[in-house]
């Protein structure tokens, strides 16, 4: 069987729909992590993302729209994994001082893997000239950005000190 | 079963048996990307990080050997998930113009999840006072953060185009 060769226009459909699956993935584990988190800054900061998360969600079904194609998931297994060991650190370090930490830490390896698919995907729109796509992506990736300098600040002034201290 | 509460310093040592993991994962990829690529530049650069990874597998084994501990690796989900994800890219687009931009962004999911890596287990080995760790794990943290420019800008220069061009 040959296949006809896939294109950036199609690139750019299937990472979406990676990225769709993502959002929702992440929307879904945010109020578990609040719930775990000690810290009352850390657990604002999950329940503040939750929010935001939702808004991601309905721009990427905006962008959908635009590229004329309907909102779809497909099974990000970067996320699955991501989520695996963030889910694993609440587990092993139930009832730890560390436990914020470790959650921050999963929190930020998230943001990184949204970084870089929503650079990914507003660079390819600028290229098939999706200009209102660049737009909403643009916007996820500096809330995404927004929120993980949040949680650096985070862990430098409280986290890790009370991870270490305890 | 009560469990002793787990601290700071047991989160670094399990998030740096993830991240030699990682890299492990990523030296034995890195060859397959680079056979994959279809411009010059990038193969280049993938050819070029597979250097530098042997480089952040030693450094990982100095931090072991820092904290006395002998360097093991420990199952990666997120790491395993992302190169997943490049090799289904490596097998659906297969002599398409836009295989080196899925590649490119394959590749670049790698780097922000070891950013992150990185930059947590920097700032934890601050707080645990491993002052030598710190100036490793700062070291390799600056070459994945070059890297990853690098890599957008071959994604700028050449790669996004041709997949749209062609």
């Amino acid at each position: 069987m040959t296949k006809e060769p896939k294109k950036l226009a199609e690139l750019f459909h299937d990472t979406l729909k990676d990225i769709y699956f993502a959002e929702k993935k992440i929307f879904a584990t945010l109020p578990k992590m609040a719930k775990a988190a000690r810290s009352k800054e850390l657990k604002a900061a999950f329940e503040k993302h939750h929010g935001e998360t939702k808004g991601h969600i309905e721009r990427l079904e905006e962008v959908f729209s635009i590229i004329e194609k309907k909102p779809q998931g497909k099974t990000c297994a970067a996320i699955v994994g991501i989520t695996d060991e963030g889910a694993e650190i609440m587990d092993e370090y139930k009832g730890s001082p560390a436990l914020d930490a470790g959650l921050l830490a999963a929190a930020q390896a998230v943001e990184h893997y949204e970084m870089s698919r929503y650079g990914t995907l507003r660079a390819w729109a600028e290229e098939l000239g999706l200009d209102d796509a660049v737009s909403l992506l643009q916007a996820t990736l500096e809330e995404e950005e927004a929120t993980d300098e949040a949680l650096t600040e985070i862990a430098k002034t409280a986290v890790n000190q009370e991870a270490q201290a305890a």
